[in-house]
């Protein structure tokens, strides 16, 4: 089934602010009835003033006044939707929006599903289905980094990048599948050379978009980095600075309650979670103990851990804590600087959990806070290479296309060399269904309800 | 200081849709700047559109994309607040939301206090003093009716109601002002028979206006309602009966933790909420001991007590239940008339707490329900008679001012026969003052400050 089937002629309504209460909020119709509907609730309504804001007053049925409007017209196609949209200002009043919804549905519409609005934008060609997920990604974007990454998928990087290796592999496919038609007479229409050729020619911009993921994830997943070390090293000033410096806006989504305290800091627009724990050593005291066993399940759960040392005095091996922190990736800091009358810390024994040079800090004077915020990037990269400002891919869904785009192109490559051409136009075929199931131009029914249940009402 | 003298040449920004994420969140511009500020922020802006949805693309300092945004610009004074306002529509992401808020400031806007979009159009006259409360009122409304009423009011029935009363008393005093100046020839201008006829005629509206407020601190305040009676009496029967058909929408603020279970219901758009208590019993038990202290806390607190007895089972007298509810408002209600066979309701024993007729109700059934409701709505409404359709004072200040208004009238006309007429003025140029602070005309600076900060930022 293509996307077109899923098109049907309902008219759809929902509230499209955020819950609560505020200045102003929108009940949004959309659909052939939006503008009818919108007429029974307000007479006065001129129908033909459209993208203009038009004052009136909502009333009941038994004519009681509800609130006054600001309705704004949109006729298809020139909408977020495509379709005929009304948008209804009122004040953010939930009971008022409440009642203005159930008074639409009244005179016809449907309450919309998650994600409908955009839905119906994607099924009339307003968006790819790679723009229609970045619609979702920058309302939940948590730093200004990731709303600029889904602004800029929104606006169709992701389609636009993928176009020109779309074109040269239908190119291919036509010219083999003219071929066909002379493979009685044993005779290729291509050479298998060019063919490798032209392959090869079209893998490296999937190549790069596929290496995109690294810091397409990074932006959109964000890094969850404990904070370990022993007790008197300055941990909790060091959290506290790289706290006090990015401190993200926190989710509105209730987070899950943690064990350790948790704060969420932007670096460079890359979300951060920082666990800060208990310090790390035997102990017989019970609470202290659970604590460290908390810290050790924070070391687990963190993508990568940021390793206190005090430099200003000497630390002795700690064989527990190095076998905790083995294969995981390591930032070493020697903090306290301010205090070193000598470096001693070239020679501190703690060392060689990790190839990295350690940073040195100060959490009292903010000395080298600024390299510490660096080290953490290049941490949460791992072995990403910096990102140009290209298209990115941001989630599996998007990564797993590509993947398929781009091994199936590797096979009929590598097989080009003796192998029918029916053959190798599967696999050629099998790329552009790939590619075609990134953008949205074809797509299961169940991945497109998968991916608009995701979004919030309204929207 | 009058309230023109509030008003200063700043432009204000905020986030006017509610907090949170969303498909639609808006930042609201007020000011002499708001339309320069806005075209720096988006150059494409068609500054001379107004009233018209445009769309633009919102970018960084850098150049980076932020978001899409659909701007309507309005022309003071045909605008909210009734200086230039700018409405800028972005997705309803809380970081692009706060970015494009720090951008405004960053151009020279100034973050708005709560309430300040209202203040301003109260300020610059596009509301009266009562119609800004409106405003705040309708947004927190918990139930339809709330809503109704903060809409009639903020469409200035207050101010209407109150006009007619004010130009008999300008007329009055203009006429004994100039009475003033004959003084010296011993000359009343008007007998004091029709001073007191022409004050007279004047308080009724004001009396009225002063009744309405019963309705209107019920419609605002609503009715908070213990259940109480011994056990199995089919107390959380009826609660759930109640609730099932009549749940309210539950305020986004939450609520102070109770040691009872409560629900707030609508009924008939009066926010009732219900409050279960534990049986009343002496008891030996320990917990349910507790239960019992905290069922006495409820009845305490309630506004009106609604004793349940089992009509199927003779009840003894309770002289400690009777002295509990002695002066409290109790609406009796004989549950389980479902298995009655003969009504022995009528001889039960534990009655004679309220002169209300008992009501028969079944929870199993659901008969008499509505009944109770009724009921309900009686007990609400106290001496009140039910409201007609004129204006309502809703809360103190209002009710204060028109009680201050009439208690000087009153003065002014018993002493009219024997006291001159400059005494007389002072009187009723009190009684003028304070339906000018009704409206707003002539208000003080701090209680401006008292009103505006009570309502949310973006308003």
């Amino acid at each position: 089934m293509t996307a077109a089937n899923l098109l049907d002629d309902t008219t759809i309504v929902a509230i499209a602010t955020p819950p609560g209460r505020g200045g102003i909020g929108i009940v949004r119709l959309s659909g052939p009835s939006a503008i009818a509907i919108a007429q029974e609730l307000l007479p006065s309504l001129k129908t033909e003033t459209r993208r203009t804001a038009q004052y009136a007053i909502l009333h009941d049925e038994a004519g009681a006044r509800v609130d006054d409007a600001i309705v704004t017209l949109f006729q298809s196609p020139h909408s977020y939707t495509g379709e005929d949209v009304v948008e209804i200002a009122t004040h953010g009043s939930p009971i008022v929006l409440d009642w203005l919804v159930r008074a639409c549905v009244h005179h016809g519409a449907q309450p919309a599903r998650p994600g409908e609005f955009t839905e119906r934008a994607f099924l009339r060609g307003r968006l790819d289905l790679t723009g229609a997920e970045a619609v979702r990604d920058l309302i939940d974007a948590q730093t200004l980094g990731q709303a600029k990454l889904a602004a800029q998928q929104m606006g169709g990087s992701i389609a636009a990048e993928v176009r020109p290796t779309k074109e040269a592999l239908v190119a291919l496919i036509a010219t083999l599948e003219a071929g066909i038609d002379f493979a009685e007479d044993d005779l290729d229409t291509l050479p298998a050379a060019e063919i490798e050729a032209r392959i090869a020619a079209i893998e490296p911009a999937l190549q790069a978009l596929l290496a995109s993921f690294a810091h397409g994830r990074l932006m959109r997943e964000g890094l969850r980095l404990a904070i370990v070390g022993r007790p008197n090293a300055g941990k909790s000033s060091l959290f506290n600075r790289l706290v006090q410096q990015d401190r993200a806006i926190v989710t509105a989504t209730p987070g899950t309650t943690r064990d350790v305290i948790s704060e969420h800091i932007s670096i460079n627009g890359v979300p951060v979670e920082l666990l800060d724990t208990a310090g790390l050593r035997e102990t017989d005291d019970e609470a202290e103990r659970q604590g460290v066993a908390r810290s050790r399940r924070a070391i687990a759960d963190a993508d990568a851990v940021l390793l206190i040392l005090d430099a200003s005095t000497p630390t002795e091996k700690d064989p527990a804590l190095n076998e905790l922190l083995r294969d995981r990736p390591v930032l070493e800091v020697h903090n306290k600087i301010d205090l070193l009358t000598r470096d001693i810390s070239a020679s501190n024994e703690a060392v060689a959990h990790t190839q990295r040079l350690p940073v040195r800090t100060s959490a009292t004077t903010g000395e080298g806070i600024a390299r510490l915020r660096e080290a953490i990037l290049t941490i949460a990269r791992g072995e990403a290479s910096t990102h140009s400002s290209g298209a990115t891919l941001t989630n599996l869904r998007q990564r797993e296309a590509v993947d398929r785009a781009l091994q199936a192109l590797q096979r009929a490559r590598t097989a080009a060399n003796g192998t029918p051409h029916e053959m190798l136009l599967l696999d050629l075929y099998e790329s552009l269904r790939a590619l075609d199931e990134l953008t949205g131009q074809t797509t299961a029914d169940d991945v497109l309800n998968l991916i608009f249940s995701s979004f919030c009402i309204g929207k």
